[in-house]
């Protein structure tokens, strides 16, 4: 490995500062210490790189690394350090005790970046680098899916307003003017239809106007343009007011780009032909008689994939201390699964070897976060995790004990004791997977060692935690978190992972939710609201009834109610609402009110960010 | 030079095809042979590299190339084949005569690739390749600029936002809490306004409502949202419309990315600290006084700048034949200047040196594209053109001449005569900014001899024209166009350029428009219409009266109506409108209506586009 040996100063500088104060090293020294082939590799810049696929076929017959998730406590205000964690524990395996790792991350949506915060993977001496390029477009993989997405939206609004204005004859016309052949697109459209048929000239009066109406039903249409840029003024539109669509208007609004289907797709891929039919397979609307219409019946799935082809490879960056990072998709936790990509994690798995290690953040509390890893992406990809890590601090505990954020960094061991329900229950649940669980305790300047002890106490005696480690890796960089990688080290060599999934995908909808809300959120039971079960039902007509489970859920609380800190236990969860995507292949119940447009605040970040015209270097981000 | 040798077959496949063909050789080989650093070069991929701007400060003090602009009669329905002419005039200079040659050209806006047409920079044997990463994504400048306009936008609405729910004293304290002293965007602010304090308890009550209170009038507000997508229905939209928004809805629209400021800005900046400037200039409303608001007052333009920092490098792509090109911003032709960079035509002409030639491409007919690049791009940059290539066929000529599209192909001695008048007034009009014409006639199978002879004569003998030379670089290649590169060698040989600018700086700006109107275009005079004389005196008032004139009229005859062919007189330019970018320092007055989001044909593109995933080849782009 090409590690580099840091200088930690006390106290510890701004983020940006610890960034810009380390060159990276050239992307092709670290993709070659990874065994990454300089013809798998397309640079983007010197400092990262995308990584074909090849690899995969490449490595097909090797063994897989460990595959350890990283997962955390419900958050607070605080911080509890998971992205941080997973950085530093990546530096510790790999700088300092010399195994092949690497980390897999989430590329960050760049919206808040200028809104409440100002970005970054990781934080203190445990970083990826360069910040700016992790923050700042990235290698255009979201700029890809932004334009999918609204590719899709333009299509579907144009296509409604030509068929209002145009009447059978001239619209079936303008299709396949000078076709002697349908288009391959076309021809999926007529296989679904069950027109058999490859000559335009052929098809019945009654044909046409199946094959050229698709007929929406526009109170029905799901699919929303989306942007990455907190515009709150976005969320709800009404579009087509111009004179030139003829009163064509209708209220819809913008997501942030991360929220869109297209990135939950490229998170859950296993290549460029899975891609494809998934983009196809997106439900937008239905049509007045009840019918799905899809991107494939839009005819413009070829070229969203077309569009993606190039975001479908992850992204290889690097840490502080030179360890590699694989920088791949990033959906929304609560309405999408909130894990970085499967291609990603395998290209890793195979990398890393039988002695290495791949780390996958996990979003949000495990709650979600992790049950999604293992009930949607493992699912989906078949991949057995080894261990987890979960990310835990004092002052979270104590928060979630009932104390304030500000007597957070008082000693407490009530409220402490009290908070440990929260991370007991995660231990107890990730367990219920069959995966052992090592936590990692962020530690504070402010936390006793009274405080620490009795963490350790509780989480391995109460939780069966297979090892519980105090973790300094914000300040110290890799050399904070040895201890914790050579306990990771240690429970995979002696505890097997026994890994099963908590519902069959045959269960039906409904007891897959009752499953996840009793075993894993401690509810006493679920209410469907508004006709939820109606429309699940529906769903199971529709032939979703297989797909898996994503709760749109509060991120801050075990139950549906963020003020719910700890363990709560006797609620009743409430399904407000439930859709699915259908390109995704999940189906998502919404617990509550969930924004997918952020705003931005009265003095947002963007007052200290700048550029140095001199040097060329951002500042200010933080 | 790396010259290739193509092997061009009959009848000449799809474009394509050609360019699938070919693989383009490693961007680091071509460019090593451009005289390219390899440590001045950002790969992204194998095929595409940025050019940091460092490559100006090393060849300082080397000799220019000699700088040709590459333009066109009054387009037609024809096609006349300019973006062609520049790419097969670059393989003719490069491979063939072995003359360092760079073409410079705009980045396509991805949105028309999946409307009307699929995209490609030339076609046949002269195109720039890989096509794929031509037409699609680039190496990301639009997203930048999508992503800079788009920031600015939400920052504005959601500041009149917080404006309207804060009061005073709320405002003040949330824009400045916790700092001690403003941060230096908001500096920027305060100098403007005649606060010289930096700290923020020292501000007066009435200084602190100057400060937070923008003031905005919303009906003043010219900055629109963009995207890199055909969606007419986003042309009229009202947003604002949820509940949250507090009944703070309003009307606006969206406009195809590269109509945005912020890429006119691009392609006339000198450096990143020139952007910096001119992003944070731009007026995006008025407040209720009537004072200018800028995004510097909004407080984003440093991270607009950052958002853009990358998209200030021009991007180094190759010929079918190997010969660099230098792909860089892509304005419109109406309401902005419609040519590509200016660092890109520095960059090129230092790297070409003595010997060698930079092709410029200028959009649309000379009438707007030339004279723009003269006016404004030139005018800007200080740079000076050697020579005009002005690119024209005998069937758009005959168009010119009255004769219908289907009916150009046909021998017609008195139509060619007739439109021989659109050729003959760009040759005067850029003669008389001193700068030679070399004409180049793309041959079509179906002119005749006595056709092209009759073209060449008038073109000479009537219009001065330094030379006319017919040209097969469609169907063969830079082998096509050797003698014109022979003809453009000779004639800056011997005919220096005396190159002036048709108004100065200090004209008033109806003195600048009426030269235009007269000169240029042959009108008889000029009408200002909805109170635009007044408008124009105000900006004259708020100092803009320096800016130059980027009139945005129809592309398809030098009058403002499109249906006047060839070289109409007598007629009254109305000025229907007038409106500045101050970011790009221009005022441009609209003669009719320009349309700045195209929409989507009943059968677009897409359904065309699609990959083969077993490749990952893009199919269907043409």
């Amino acid at each position: 490995m090409t590690a580099r040996k840091l200088h930690c100063v006390r106290p510890v500088p701004a983020d940006i500062d610890i960034a810009q104060s380390i060159d990276a090293q050239p992307i092709a020294s670290i993709a070659e210490a990874a065994g990454i082939l300089l013809s798998e590799l397309n640079p983007y810049g010197s400092t990262r790189a995308k990584v074909k696929l090849s690899v995969l076929r490449r490595l097909e017959s090797s063994p897989n690394g460990k595959y350890i998730v990283v997962a955390g406590m419900n958050p607070t205000p605080l911080g509890e350090g998971k992205s941080t964690t997973t950085i530093g524990l990546a530096q510790a395996l790999g700088a300092h005790l010399h195994r092949p790792c690497f980390a897999c991350i989430r590329q960050p949506s760049q919206g808040p970046t200028f809104g409440i915060k100002g970005g970054a993977a990781g934080g203190g001496y445990s970083q990826v680098i360069p910040m700016e390029d992790f923050n700042l477009h990235g290698t255009g993989d979201i700029h890809a899916i932004t334009a999918a997405n609204n590719l899709l939206a333009a299509a579907l609004d144009t296509r409604i307003f030509h068929e209002r204005t145009q009447d059978d004859a001239a619209l079936y016309r303008r299709l396949t003017s000078e076709l002697e052949t349908f288009t391959p697109i076309m021809q999926k459209r007529l296989d679904k239809l069950g027109i058999h048929k490859t000559d335009p000239k052929a098809l019945s009066e009654e044909e046409r106007v199946r094959f050229a109406r698709l007929d929406v039903d526009p109170d029905t249409i799901s699919w929303r343009r989306v942007t990455d840029v907190n515009d709150r003024l976005l969320r709800d539109v009404e579009i087509g007011m111009g004179k030139a669509e003829k009163g064509m208007s209708r209220r819809t609004g913008f997501d942030i780009a991360v929220a869109s289907e297209v990135m939950a797709i490229l998170a859950l891929v296993d290549d460029l032909a899975d891609m494809r039919q998934r983009l196809g397979a997106i439900q937008v609307a239905k049509s007045k008689t009840g019918a799905s219409v899809t991107a494939e019946d839009v005819g413009c799935a070829g070229a969203m994939t077309v569009l993606m082809k190039d975001a479908v490879e992850p992204t290889l960056m690097q840490t502080l201390e030179g360890t590699p990072v694989l920088v791949h998709a990033g959906p929304f936790g609560h309405i999408a699964h909130g894990n970085s990509s499967v291609v990603a994690d395998r290209i890793a798995l195979k990398l890393a070897g039988v002695d290495g290690f791949v780390l996958t953040e996990a979003g949000f509390g495990a709650d979600m976060g992790c049950e999604k890893f293992f009930d949607i992406k493992c699912r989906t990809s078949g991949l057995k995790p080894d261990a987890a890590v979960l990310v835990a601090t004092v002052r979270a505990l104590k928060f979630h004990g009932g104390v304030e954020p500000k007597d957070a960094a008082k000693e407490n061991a009530d409220a402490l004791r009290a908070g440990m329900s929260n991370l007991l229950r995660h231990i107890h649940n990730i367990r219920k997977f069959g995966v052992p669980v090592v936590v990692a305790l962020n530690q504070f300047n402010t936390d006793t060692e009274a405080e620490l002890a009795l963490v350790k106490e509780l989480a391995l005696q109460e939780g069966g935690a297979a090892d519980v480690v105090v973790t300094n890796h914000w300040s110290k960089g890799g050399a904070g978190a040895v201890e914790l990688a050579q306990a990771l080290i240690h429970v995979t060599q002696t505890m097997p992972s026994n890994f099963r999934l908590i519902y069959p995908d045959s269960a039906s909808l409904k007891e897959k939710i009752e499953t996840l809300c009793r075993e894993i959120y401690g509810a006493a039971g679920v209410e469907y609201l508004n006709g939820t079960e109606e429309k699940l039902a529906d769903f199971e007509r529709m032939g979703y009834g297989d797909f898996p489970i994503c709760m749109a859920k509060t991120q801050y609380s075990f139950s549906h109610d963020p003020e719910l800190r700890g363990a709560p236990t006797g609620f009743i969860v409430p399904v407000r609402d439930v859709r699915v995507s259908c390109g995704a292949r999940f189906v998502f119940p919404l617990l509550g009110e969930i924004s997918t447009m952020p705003g931005l605040p009265t003095r947002p970040a963007y007052y200290n960010i700048d550029i140095d015209c001199d040097t060329g270097k951002v500042v200010g981000l933080s």
